[in-house]
């Protein structure tokens, strides 16, 4: 294990960490927030001054640079974004313990969007600003961000790819071009792209500056924190449509933009995974609406309102514009099964991906057929290329460790006493990056209400979740940290 | 398709369900129960006309048979005798509508123990033993039965085995003994000797002869059918006791029985399979004794009730000696997980199977280690025996299809409008064999609440799990339509 070198990527991660905090100290001193300003103040010159000695001590780190290293790399970079992008919260007073403070944090950087706060709007606004933007950031990856603005060194080839694998959703590496940097750099300009169109169309529908750019990076990070206690209840039928369509965005694979840009009009809409992932959507929506008939006034606020929780929840956004927990069973139903499908690979929704359902599925009616026809060989294909069979093995272990973290998770948080419902939901939510779940941590509610013990288990669970998983359970295993 | 041989096999069965209701329609004659005895009287005369027909009409049948005939037999088969074996509720008038009579003897033949009875006692004595006679056949299995008392013709050896294989439950064909009929032999008269045991035990415990004979039934079939409204909570503690240890009996390995009648003792307690069954179920009775301190009278109480209801469900039996369903949420979510867990492979119990469990994990590390060392080659060892390639798929493509039939099956049923901890615990109780879920299909309710649809969605299920998925997906398949 290179211990040096990741130690190295941890320090830069932390300086970069507090470039990103200076936004938010910058609006704490124009707002006057003293304690806020106070606690961004210490917090930056700490993690400098980690993040400085880690780079500085590691000076001479041998390039070695393994797929391990790369994982452990990333699992442990999130951790520690977390623990010291906790600190304003937790220093300033807003969130009188730490625990929860770092469960707000990592809700943001992993996109989750679930919160322990009953009233956000009692948050200065340069605290809203950061658990705002830790959505963002969070969203295409921080270790990516690092490699887009990296000088590109060619002997940190192996390290730029094993940390891109590491970090982007998916089955597949997204590689858009050969080399890893420029793929990097594409992602983040299509990102900023869509943030700022976002932002736009949500300007003109009336909405606060302040508010649209918050907003937005919940949004584009398909994260979920709003700055309202109603979510986005509270903003007209325009914004909330705006919303809806800006989190399916963010919720289709990046490479699919890349390859508008490129004019393969033909080949994007040919997509079996964007093809899944729209009929999922639609065919959602329209049963809901269905099932919610004379729930509201009109069938347009029906409509509205079905189509806005569905894009949330598959997206894993977990923005809400009405309390769907009051939602008859059926819809709620689908939600659940919504959270379990979650968004396309190499875009910045969680979940186990519409992409991966697919090789699913399609494993599964292989193996149906290879019973019928034991002679016969069959090669499973998307978008009309073989899938090679380590990665069809691959998804299946990863929806063998996804399940089996659904279920230990499941088991540990029941020791607190809260209902079924509340925490298959709650899990499913963390686990997702989804944010709100049903009854006690419904859209209405929020997760103070569990243990401290609990709250460690669901920060594990978000991160595993944003992470795919292999890059935290790697950190337990024994073999990783063994001298062979 | 060689549909005349799957014909003429179905036609087989339906000849022995007919002799097999012989001893009930003995009991409704000498109890007098008229429309009862009206109704096997029918119900045995239509059987064996309709067998009969099957088995002249295809004399001559070509004995080519391929494993898709295998299962499609199997399943074709595990259908045709719910639709007659539910004749005799539904023509003495006992259980009015013919759905409710199949989805009471689907839950019997599949060993599931579900009921849509409020009252058990109102049965006649006659259909109360019809039912729970069901148990005991469908938990070794009703072909497996015929392959035994089959004359063992060596040119249709390619059959045998392939019903076995599909009937059988577990990762791998429990092959005893190089001949097949003679494993299936032996499997019986195991199956038989325990069940007397088990009769005997009860029978010392003063519960009366036909008490102990229908509670014997249950047992061993891992059912959990009851002739008390109650189920078992009306009886002494040395009976549930006696309950609690054959339930824990009947789900082992019936090989280890085998192992143990050569002598070889030391393997059967190195089986790491038995090992992580007896783990789980010492481990979850001593969390939920922890949980439950307090809940009973005294510290014996709780662990006989601890003990019971871990039993019954990590056997998928489904017996109650109490309402479960107001333990507090731990207890209750330990048992929803024992519920994914279930029995060991080759065993009468259902569920994914604690062989499957200990492959999954497994496979796991392996993923693990293999990311952390990518070039170093691991097999994966049960018992000291490098497990193939193909069985660990295997194992990974029947956890997606177990994952995918319990999401499509809660969508399914949440249309009816029950609260989501009963639908989800329905299906679950329901595709694993178990019988009683939580809330409104808790240990004290029954099924009678879901829709015909709902009712036919979980009868599916009950089969599907039985029968490990495939034999009834392949049903749905047009590949195995196809003439190719």
């Amino acid at each position: 294990m290179n211990n040096k070198m990741i130690a190295k990527f941890i320090g830069k991660i932390l300086l970069v960490e507090a470039a990103f905090m200076l936004p938010a100290y910058g609006i704490s001193i124009c707002r006057h927030e003293d304690a806020a300003a106070r606690a961004f103040f210490i917090t930056i010159l700490l993690t400098l001054l980690v993040g400085g000695m880690f780079v500085i001590f590691t000076r001479g780190a041998k390039k070695g640079f393994h797929a391990r290293e790369g994982l452990v790399c990333v699992g442990m970079s999130w951790i520690v974004l977390g623990l010291f992008g906790a600190l304003p919260f937790f220093l300033s007073g807003a969130i009188p313990h730490y625990v929860d403070a770092l469960f707000e944090i990592v809700s943001g950087f992993t996109t989750t969007g679930a919160s322990i706060l009953p009233e956000v709007e009692a948050l200065p606004m340069s605290l809203l600003y950061w658990r705002s933007f830790s959505h963002w950031l969070g969203g295409m990856g921080v270790l990516v961000f690092l490699l887009a603005v990296s000088s590109g060194d060619e002997r940190s080839k192996g390290f730029t790819m094993h940390i891109l694998r590491a970090e982007s959703p998916g089955p597949k590496v997204g590689k858009l071009v050969p080399r890893m940097k420029q793929t990097a750099e594409i992602l983040y300009i299509l990102y900023m792209i869509l943030t700022v169109l976002n932002i736009i169309f949500l300007l003109l529908g009336g909405m606060p500056l302040f508010d649209s750019i918050c907003i937005a990076f919940g949004t584009a990070g398909t994260g979920g924190f709003g700055i309202k206690n109603d979510s986005i209840a509270g903003y007209s039928p325009y914004l909330q449509n705006v919303c809806t369509v800006f989190m399916l965005l963010f919720g289709v694979n990046f490479s699919c933009y890349y390859m508008l840009m490129l004019r393969q009009i033909r080949s994007v809409f040919k997509d079996e995974e964007l093809r899944l992932y729209l009929g999922v959507v639609f065919g959602s929506t329209a049963l809901i609406v269905w099932n919610l008939r004379g729930f509201y006034g009109t069938i347009g606020e029906t409509i509205r309102h079905a189509a806005f929780q569905v894009a949330s929840i598959v997206t894993t956004t977990g923005f809400a514009t009405t309390d769907f927990d009051l939602w008859p069973t059926f819809s709620k139903s689908i939600l659940l099964c919504l959270m379990l499908i979650g968004a396309c690979a190499g875009s910045t929704g969680g979940g186990f991906k519409c992409g991966r359902a697919l090789l699913v599925l399609k494993g599964l009616r292989r193996s149906v057929r290879q019973i019928v026809h034991p002679g016969r060989v069959e090669v499973v294909r998307v978008n009309g290329r073989a899938v090679e069979e380590k990665v069809l093995e691959n998804t299946n272990a990863y929806l063998a460790a996804y399940m089996l973290i659904i279920a230990a998770s499941f088991f540990l948080i029941s020791v607190d006493g809260c209902s079924v419902t509340t925490n298959l939901s709650a899990v499913l939510a963390c686990f997702n990056n989804i944010g709100p779940g049903l009854e006690a941590v419904g859209p209405t509610c929020n997760f103070s209400g569990f243990s401290v013990f609990s709250k460690l288990v669901l920060i594990m669970d978000m991160l595993a979740g944003r992470l795919e998983i292999f890059p935290i359970l790697i950190l337990f295993s024994r073999t990783t940290w063994g001298k062979r």
